[in-house]
């Protein structure tokens, strides 16, 4: 334990100052717009307003998966929303996402436009729109909502809790590393114990639970996120290892991963996504090698 | 800053010893099983296995609500699941969340016997097996699954983050409380805005999203959880302070609450449901002070 055991927390918490750290500049103790700013809006019934973080990555994954299958009306415009910046304090963004974090969407197929925020609500929401990558049958739809929700009930304890402490913090806190390192390994453990009786997380399918699913997971386990991978041993998670590389060879992933995305290597970002015709120039050798 | 700045994580994390603090001796880097043991089953349609926490009283809530509006179907068995003892970890719980985390729902009303874990995915499974407390035109349910998932999405950082940090540690760290307050009361914020607009979450109607967040949002804003009313400064969030009061007032809420429940008030603790009449000797004044 390196934490001295004197700090007494005051009666009343006030907001003195950023907290340090990655992202202290966007931490903010209330909610709503800081300033005026409409959000673009381009010609495609669906409008995307992200940034490629795992919660990013799980919307253009599966939208490019939809119009991989032929689902013409899964055509989106992807803009990009720069979090270091404060974009998504805008007044138009804050509109359509009141919790101010990418991704959100707006579906302006219909008569009116139809706002969704929330990873996961944007997953369910195109699946059923779509009806792909979701099982009809009560049970096997019952499985994959249960992964699903179970995912986005986890991703707080590898990003807010595990990622920041080990990776962003302005200081190693030995207590804190320890708590969500634990908890990041067991949820490792689940997923892998899990794809060890069963392809996928559902069931024999690929759907929307292992779309939420892989950005984080296969973060982890790739080394893409946090650097942790030696950290947190995760080559003994082989059940897992098998089902991300998976994931990872179909083309409308490795499309995905690239929309919205504003580091790593150059042919790999495409910062914002207009037509199917943006990957080309950057996609060619990438999918050559997966196909 | 009270953490000092010279602890280097290892390159590979080991599990040495429980971490500390209450819950240290259920937390593990592991998931699967720890002992045999079978679940008990009741005569009732459904069967939930669980304890009343925030994520527990979510679905005992729904469940009373259901019972209320004449859904029959909805009919239960409450059975408790002491987490402290590791209940959560017996060969039959897993089975039914390998997860390990109450709540869990097995619904025997078919062929099969269907499970589903985490409560957001019981919620939205329970209020589309009997149509209620879910819009169904499309912009409606957008906005209620939105607001399910935003609930889901923040509970960790309330639960896992701020409450552990504020009231569980076995230290209290200045920077993490600073991390979780600063959090718990923007999205405190988001709920706050959101409910000066809306009479409910996702409208003018009461629904599954506003039995999400009630727990946790009700929880802190009545100082049940964490004992941090003042320290989060709760009275200014008058908008969720009408929200919380409406639904406090629900007889099926009171109900909801009492079902698992372990501490507090005799009179306020079912221990075990399974029969409507369950309630009865607990619940007449409570309900008469509400009705």
């Amino acid at each position: 334990m390196t934490d001295t055991p004197d700090y007494i927390p005051p009666k009343v918490w006030t907001f003195e100052q950023p907290n340090g750290g990655r992202f202290a500049n966007i931490n903010r103790p209330i909610a709503g717009p800081t300033h005026e700013k409409a959000l673009p809006v381009g010609r495609h019934p669906l409008q995307l307003y992200s940034l490629a973080t795992p919660n990013g990555q799980k919307v253009t994954i599966l939208l490019e998966e939809l119009l991989a299958l032929g689902h013409t009306g899964a055509e989106y415009d992807a803009w990009l929303i720069r979090i270091n910046e404060g974009d998504q304090f805008s007044s138009g963004f804050v509109d359509i996402n009141p919790n101010s974090k990418i991704p959100a969407l707006v579906d302006r197929s219909g008569a009116e436009p139809v706002r969704v925020f929330e990873s996961g609500a944007i997953l369910l929401y195109l699946a059923e729109k779509f009806g792909a990558f979701l099982p009809a049958a009560p049970a096997a739809r019952a499985e994959c909502l249960s992964w699903l929700f179970w995912q986005m009930g986890s991703a707080p304890y590898l990003g807010g809790g595990f990622g920041h402490f080990y990776a962003y913090a302005p200081v190693k806190i030995e207590y804190a590393i320890n708590r969500f390192a634990m908890e990041t390994k067991r949820l490792l453990d689940v997923l892998d114990r899990r794809l060890a009786e069963s392809e996928y997380l559902a069931g024999p399918d690929y759907t929307i639970a292992d779309i939420a699913a892989f950005p984080w997971f296969g973060g982890l386990l790739n080394g893409w996120l946090y650097g942790a991978a030696e950290f947190l041993s995760v080559g003994k998670y082989t059940n897992a290892r098998r089902w991300a590389d998976a994931i990872l060879a179909r083309p409308a992933v490795v499309r995905g991963r690239m929309v919205n995305r504003t580091s790593g290597e150059p042919s790999e970002q495409l910062h914002e996504r207009h037509d199917a015709r943006d990957f080309e120039t950057r996609t060619q050798d990438k999918l050559a090698a997966v196909d």
